[in-house]
Parts: C-alpha cells; sequence; structure tokens
C-alpha cells in the first residue's frame, strides 16, 4: 500500500469511494468458531462482537492483536487565549515532553500493553487562529494535517488508538459537535481538564462565538473541521481515513478523538464503521456525541484524560477477547456436553 | 498467617471481630501522590479510586499487581434435576477438566494477565441435596465447604478473582439473593446459562419453592447459605474472609460470585469493603444485587459466563490503573505547569 497523502478537500473527497467494507467472510469465520468454543453462546457478550468486528476490519481470521499502536498528536489552539481551559497553552508542549520522556499515563499503558506509542507533534509554536473569529486552519492547512495524520498507519499494526494532547483542545471538539449536531452551545460544553463557573462560561460563549463566526462552514463537515478544529483532530480524521484503506481496525479515545470521528460520520456514517469508541469519557457531552454516531464505548471509568488513555484500556479488553476466541477449547476437543434438547 | 479454618458458624462468626480495617495510610500516601501526577486532578477517573482502594486493603503503598490469582471453584447442585439449566449436570465436571487442560476462557484470559489460576473442585460426584425440599447443606457442610475456600488465600498475592463454575448455581444464587432481599422470586432469576419459556418458569418456581422449604433460615445469612447455596459458593464466602484476614483485595466476578460476597454483606457490610464487582453481568439481576450491596462494577460487557472471567478483566483495568499510578511522572519530574489561578 502506497502512502496516502490529501492537499485539500477534494482529494479528501476523492478517497472516500477507494474505501474497503468490512471482510464478511472472516467475520464469518469467526461467528462460526465463536459457536463451537466451550461456553454458552454469547456468554462473553461485547468480547465477542469485538472478535467479529476485529476480524471484519482486520479482513482475516484469525484476528490478531500483537501489535497494538497507540498515535498520539499533540496541537495548539488559537482559542487558548480566551481563557477557556485549567491549564496554560504552554502546557501542551511540556505534556509531549513529557511523552517522550516517558512519564505521562499513556507510556505507562503501553509499556502495559506493549504498545507502539508514536507522539506526533504539529507546529506547537503556531497555534491555529482562533476560531471565534475566522476559521481556525485553511482548507490546505487542515488538509495538510490529515495528510501528517495518515503517516500513523503503517503496515503491520493489529490496531491504531487514536488520542491527542491540546490545551483548549475540548472546546474544538464541542464547537464542532454544536457546527455538526445543533443544539445549544452548552448541550457540548463541558469542564474539560477542570475548568468551572466563569472559565465554563467563557468556554460556552468561545463555543458560541466560534460556530456564529464560521457559518460559512455549516454544512459541510469538513469545512467545519477546518473551521473549528484543530491541527491535531484534523490528523486524526486523517489517521480514521488511512486506517480504513490499510485495513486498519481503529479505537477512538475520548471526547476530542470521538469528535474527529463524528466529522467522517456526518460526511458519511459507514467511514466509522472500522472503529470503536474505547471508553466514555467523564465529559458530559462525550456519552451524548456516542450514541449519536452509534458507537457504545468499550468501558465506562469516569476518565477525562485524553492522550489515548481510555483507548488503551479498550485495547487490553480486545486482547483479552481475542485470547478467548483463538486459545478456548471448542465443545467437541474438550468432550464438553452441548446444549440440552 | 496461619492457614485459617472453621467448622461451623460459631468459629465463622468469632472470626468476624478480628478482621483488619482498611489501611488510612497507604491510602493517604496513594491520595498524596495521585494529585502531584502529570494530569488534572481527578482525570483518571475510576482508576484513581481503583489505585487508593488497592493501596488501603493491600496496606502498601506502592501497591503492586504482579501476582494476581485467579480462583475458580466448582461445585454440583441437586437442584440442577428439576430442569433449571439449558445444561446436564455433567458439564461442571467436564469444564472442570477444560480449565485444567487450558481450553476455557478463564485460561486465556488469565494466561493474558499472567495469572495464576487454581482450580478447586468440591465433591462434584455428589451434588448437594435439592433445595426445594430443604436445605442444600448441613451446617458442618457448609462450613466445610467455606473452609476449603479459605485455602485459596496464600501469602504473596496481590489479589484475588473470585469465581465458579457449577451447572445450575445461578438457581442457587438467586434462592440466596430472594432470601437476602426479599421481592419476588422471578425479580432474582434470569436465563444463567440460557434457559427460557418453561425452563425459565422452573427455575423461577425452583427458587420460590427453595426459599419456602428453608423458612428456618430466613433472616440469618450464614443459614441462607446452606439452606441455598452451594458448595462453590460457601467456598467463596470463606476466601473472602481468608483474603480479608491476610490483607488480599478481592476481584469479585458475576452474579453467583457476587451472590457469595451478598451473604457476607448481609451478615455485616463493612465485610466487603475489601471486595470489587469486576463486571456488571448479564444476568438481570446481577445490577440490581450490586446496587443493594453498594458497589459499582468495573467493566459492563454483557458477560454472563462466569469462571471468574469478567474478575480476570476487571483486573486488566486495575492492572493499568498501577502501571499509571506507579509509572507516571510528577509535575515537578516532568516540569509541566500545574492548575491555572
Amino acid at each position: 500500500m502506497p502512502q496516502q497523502t490529501v492537499a485539500n478537500f477534494a482529494e479528501v473527497r476523492a478517497l472516500l469511494p477507494a474505501l474497503p467494507g468490512p471482510d464478511l467472510a472472516a467475520s464469518a469465520s469467526a461467528s462460526a468458531r465463536e459457536s463451537q468454543l466451550t461456553k454458552p453462546p454469547g456468554a462473553l457478550g461485547r468480547l465477542e462482537e469485538l472478535t467479529q468486528w476485529l476480524c471484519a476490519w482486520q479482513a482475516r481470521h484469525p484476528p490478531r492483536l500483537d501489535h497494538p499502536r497507540v498515535a498520539v498528536f499533540a496541537g495548539n489552539h488559537g482559542v487558548a487565549a480566551r481563557g477557556v481551559s485549567a491549564y496554560p497553552a504552554e502546557v501542551t508542549k511540556q505534556m509531549v515532553a513529557n511523552f517522550i520522556s516517558g512519564g505521562a499515563a499513556i507510556n505507562q499503558l503501553c509499556k502495559a500493553l506493549d504498545a507502539d506509542l508514536r507522539v506526533y507533534e504539529m507546529s506547537l509554536d503556531t497555534p491555529t487562529a482562533d476560531f471565534t473569529s475566522g476559521p481556525a486552519m485553511s482548507e490546505a492547512d487542515c488538509a495538510h494535517a490529515m495528510a501528517y495524520g495518515m503517516m500513523a498507519v503503517e503496515p503491520g499494526i493489529d490496531i491504531l488508538s487514536l488520542g491527542e494532547m491540546g490545551i483548549a483542545n475540548t472546546t474544538s471538539a464541542a464547537a464542532i459537535c454544536h457546527a455538526l449536531h445543533g443544539g445549544a452551545a452548552r448541550d457540548w460544553v463541558g469542564p474539560g481538564t477542570g475548568v468551572a463557573g466563569e472559565g465554563l462560561a467563557r468556554k460556552t460563549a468561545a463555543v458560541e462565538a466560534g460556530v456564529k463566526a464560521n457559518r460559512a462552514a455549516l454544512g459541510d463537515p469538513l469545512k467545519i473541521l477546518a473551521a473549528l478544529g484543530g491541527r491535531e483532530i484534523a490528523a486524526i480524521v486523517g489517521a480514521i481515513l488511512a486506517a480504513r484503506l490499510a485495513r486498519t481496525p481503529v479505537m477512538l479515545d475520548g471526547y476530542t478523538s470521538t469528535a474527529a470521528g463524528a466529522v467522517l460520520h456526518a460526511l458519511e456514517p459507514g467511514l466509522l464503521d472500522h472503529c470503536q469508541v474505547g471508553h466514555c469519557s467523564a465529559e458530559p457531552a462525550h456519552a451524548q456525541l456516542c450514541a449519536r454516531i452509534g458507537k457504545q464505548p468499550v468501558v465506562n471509568l469516569g476518565m477525562r484524560l485524553g492522550e489515548g488513555t481510555g483507548a488503551a484500556l479498550a485495547v487490553m479488553i480486545l486482547r483479552g477477547a481475542v485470547a478467548c476466541h483463538t486459545g478456548m477449547a471448542t465443545f467437541a476437543e474438550a468432550g464438553v456436553s452441548g446444549k440440552e434438547k
């Protein structure tokens, strides 16, 4: 597979017809084996569904989960200057240094998973424009960020978890959701890293102003992404598309990562079929967003850290699912009696 | 610590005053470190709470999770003859053979976790008495099974997951719950391995008849356990107590394992403080039972297999929690700016 790239939205749209669907034969093989394993039919619940999904999108049976990758994209946001976060904007860069030196939560989870962690730093010294007075990015900048995200997909990755870091990016995520799904700005705004009171009011006002200032983008999900997103969010959109082309299943993380997915879902709902949402974030709008895009998060642990941490935990569960599916004995192998009648 | 044993319920009751409480100093150390780690306060949600709980009940900080054990107790039930399960009673023994040869779901999860799996087969050729016409076990038999369960606790175990196998044991679990918590028999009865229609009606009738036939036991949780439980359920009760004595935290599994815990909770609610419920089972009464005993399951994946499978998945999450807590850098170490203001 040649490395994919895009320079503008026309090139993004041109990719869509080429995206592969699920491998129904692999999925049927998974289902056939599942019914022979030594357990009552369906007794592994969601694990069985996840295994089948993995086979469909890895296009193989048995599934493999030996090489998980976690890609974390980091970007800075002009809207951070509006006082929408509990932390100063320099924390984005400091946290990237922390990822690189191995001190963040996602480093520990990747070590536990034996997952390959990649950190993608995206022009942190040049934040996107403040979207309350116009688009955060031009079309070319947005497409460039998407192309950058596509690089996270390489051959041999069994599942790609997509996380992010970026002070103010739940403000950006909220603005995207508000633009895509309507309602009131406050329906999509939450504490993020921990704003409350006046900070939360400023955040809500910024989301409202952002959508008003970018009316021209409404109705076109890619234009919404450029207008209200950030580079790390655009990169996640690109990575999701490239993963689909490469038949690499995707584990989304929390609110910001799912908002990136929601852009593709708005473009065409099937574009997210190779993606799961790893966890339900404590960010209040995340559950609602998941419902809108038809996803049921794998775990719900009240987390709101980003970095791909919720996705990594979900991959642990997925690994358990694959271990059961591939390692269990069948009724015939184990000499266990089947269901009566 | 000498190996604990009990020969009757008076000896069980005599143990209770000696059971240790949480180590508040270890828990405070966990909380103090948590607040310095490079993430917004509380951003790891349930993971932070689980780490603190683990420290309190391991009585140490930092916590360790290098040596998890999964203990699976297997027992046969006289009430199985009433046609309450979708599978014949010989499956209990066949599944034990499957555990021993490594073919069951729990074997694969233990391998993934590098957990020590112990299988305890409990007089499978001699089922307990059919509780629809009197007690399933005598007090001495029940205490003997509890003492057997206590043997699953040995020095050096960082967390003990408690699972079970026993055709008809969700009928037994439902009868215990009905006896402990009242309501109607049908409130506590579900499909188990997959009964529906007439099978489900027979199961509900058996639970109703069991509680009626054992009225003399009502009001005393240990007598309820003997009257309506099974050996594997009594063994789990014993293991929970022995784990408390040994300062070993416990991960309960699904409906049957939690019903065992509910016996102790009824005796004294604090007896379950060193236990978490690993998953919310698809067995409909499990969520209700967890609410009654004040437990929030760690994951909810629609599973209903038993064997400790849901507990093992929860231990994976817990291991992620411990990895974050022990491995992350502090704000000072990483040079990351704290919250503004």
